[in-house]
């Protein structure tokens, strides 16, 4: 009854929604408090009290038809002059409405921005690791995954090797930064770098090629590290951005697109997207939640990213005194740890037995790793800790001494 | 720098769409009370005042991290079996939560489902006149369209040419009911005859064929005529429904698909489903509306019918009065009118001279008529009825004396 090209997906299922539906069935059997689920990115942190006050304010203050209605397919007017004004204050970027097209999350706008531009058989670059769906993306429009290996020094992307994998058929690069599983955020030198080399591909094969960046993270820094504007850098690029863990709205798939007018046939690009997202069956991102990040930004709403950086202090010191190695993340909410076996696949079953949900580093290309997300309580780190210790003891790592 | 199958699309654009944004154009000259767009489903009844107090109670009684966090990618498991538990109460069915899969609207669901079962080359019938979007539904999962000519005596599906059309390479059927842009309930003997048809075809075949039901119409019936529910006539039937229509929300993007357990492989196209949700782009269906939907459920919701049926009558009859022809709609609020002349496009530009905005039949396979949308105010059909006389005249319809 399944298509050829769904059943290996099935067979296949994301190891990360598998883990999460796992993380449900353990705490049902030994109670939430004795399950340590490290696994998904589904932010612990509630929403700023300004998502609510927006909802009650529009309930009070707009039209029941206006509020649940349709609108352009790209979305309402309004919220869309009010994003783009906001990134041209932060970014000193220029964009208006029409450059922001809003979305069922960046999910869908990667979706959107994939079925817009690639042909079949069309190459996309990731660099490893990068998030697992990108490829399923991808292969929605018959285009193919490329993947540039990890730098596994610092996980700032291998460009010398990129530049090696891009061929006259390459059609985009996806990156992500502040960087799912890794928590790096690629600095002004990468991006300078990756621009240029862009740009020379761009010149010596005659096409276009797409820099897409996907930024759910974007607002998720810490220690005010800056995380650079991408369009800045490179005329050909295109901004998935989401709600989901900047105002702690995964559940809502409410995000937006950005599309500069420097992107060569920007507007076509434009009206293509706006017509994909209602082809792919969005139609439009919901509407009342539309309405309530108009409201937010303009009340200058953020989740409370304190809350975040703790608990990756914490879990970052409690690892390194486990004796565990990592490197210290400044975005998004993710440690990216080296397994202390190769097989990082039986390190994520062994820490299952200590009810330490994990996610091998081969979900996102890149074995040999495993991430942990701590999107979740500082309580549920402290309790874990001594799980990790016993697991590193396992393995043998060293224990810093006196500080346990 | 458009993909080789965007590119009719966007040459294409929606006529519906199209109308809607001239609309908005001549109602910024013109003044909205001047225009009379019967263009789109967009509707004018306010949602239920249900919906508003269910937000206002999940705000105060839900935990936000739980509102707006992600879910199962099938959805909140309380939420479908809500629906499914509703829907056995009214249809004699028995489903469950494993049989409900909480989508982006009905168009996702569409999406979903299509992806999910379809090979490229497989064939998708439809019914003329239908919903212009399903063949590019089916076109984003390489799937053939086969479009069974129209029956314009009743706008019942021509059930002898549909057996003439299927072949090995079947894999579903679209049925909309209450039909858009007719009107029309399928009656329970055309199902009754589809579903044997069907059957005799799955056998001589020896291939699934999947009934696929789009019914975001489905509680828009008038005169308490029944719509019969249409899992109960053939076991290889999928739902796909939407909250759209029946609680004024299209701009939220909600509905489910219903996959019964007598489906074939019935576990694994659900799965499949799931995950094709995911991929897509949607991850999940909007939270907090889910939960907005279950409540309403229990509160017993709907949209003020009478609204809708109320418009239906005088237009109907004001249509009739001015000479066109049209068969009376039974459900849905949209009037499919024969065009006094043969090239209902140029009749649709005349309409348009008189501020009409109609859509042409040729938008949904069936030129030589017009769909007139009216899910609109009562105000806007009294307005516009002097315009509709004026384009009546034009034509030289006969007008009933003393009536006007």
């Amino acid at each position: 009854m399944i298509s050829k090209k769904m059943k290996p997906l099935v067979e296949n299922n994301s190891v990360i929604r598998v883990m999460f539906e796992e993380g449900k069935r353990l705490a049902d059997i030994y109670g939430a408090e004795n399950v340590y689920d490290f696994s998904l990115g589904n932010p612990n942190v509630p929403a700023p009290p300004e998502v609510e006050e927006s909802i009650l304010e529009i309930l009070r203050e707009e039209e029941s038809v206006f509020v649940h209605g349709y609108m352009s397919n790209a979305g309402y007017e309004d919220v869309r002059e009010t994003i783009a004004h906001s990134l041209n204050r932060r970014f000193g970027t220029a964009f208006g409405a029409g450059n922001i097209l809003m979305t069922v999350g960046a999910a869908s706008g990667l979706n959107v921005i994939l079925k817009t531009i690639l042909d079949p058989g069309e190459e996309v670059a990731v660099f490893a690791p990068y998030f697992v769906e990108y490829g399923n993306y991808v292969g929605n429009y018959e285009g193919k995954l490329v993947v540039v290996p990890p730098n596994t020094v610092d996980f700032q992307p291998d460009l010398e090797e990129f530049a090696r994998k891009l061929t006259p058929r390459t059609k985009a690069v996806i990156i992500n930064t502040p960087n799912n599983p890794t928590g790096v955020v690629y600095s002004d030198k990468t991006l300078k770098k990756l621009a240029e080399i862009l740009k020379e591909k761009e010149e010596e094969y005659g096409n276009a090629i797409v820099l897409i960046s996907d930024e759910p993270y974007r607002e998720l820094a810490y220690d005010g590290v800056e995380v650079p504007y991408v369009t800045r850098y490179y005329r050909d690029t295109v901004v998935c951005y989401s709600y989901s863990k900047s105002l702690s709205l995964p559940g809502e798939r409410i995000g937006y697109l950005v599309i500069p007018d420097e992107l060569q046939d920007s507007r076509d690009v434009f009206a293509a997207a706006a017509i994909a997202n209602r082809v792919l069956g969005s139609v439009n991102a919901p509407s009342l939640m539309q309405r309530v990040i108009k409201r937010c930004i303009e009340k200058g709403a953020s989740v409370n990213l304190e809350v975040y950086c703790r608990n990756r202090n914490r879990l970052y010191e409690g690892l390194k005194e486990c004796g565990f190695s990592c490197i210290r993340p400044e975005g998004a909410f993710y440690l990216f740890v080296k397994s202390p076996v190769e097989d990082e696949k039986e390190f994520c079953s062994r820490a299952a037995a200590h009810h330490l949900l994990l996610v091998p580093g081969s979900s996102f290309a890149c074995p040999g790793y495993v991430r942990i997300a701590y999107c979740v309580s500082y309580g549920q780190i402290e309790r874990a800790m001594p799980a990790f210790r016993a697991l590193a003891q396992e393995y043998g790592l060293g224990m810093a001494e006196g500080k346990a």
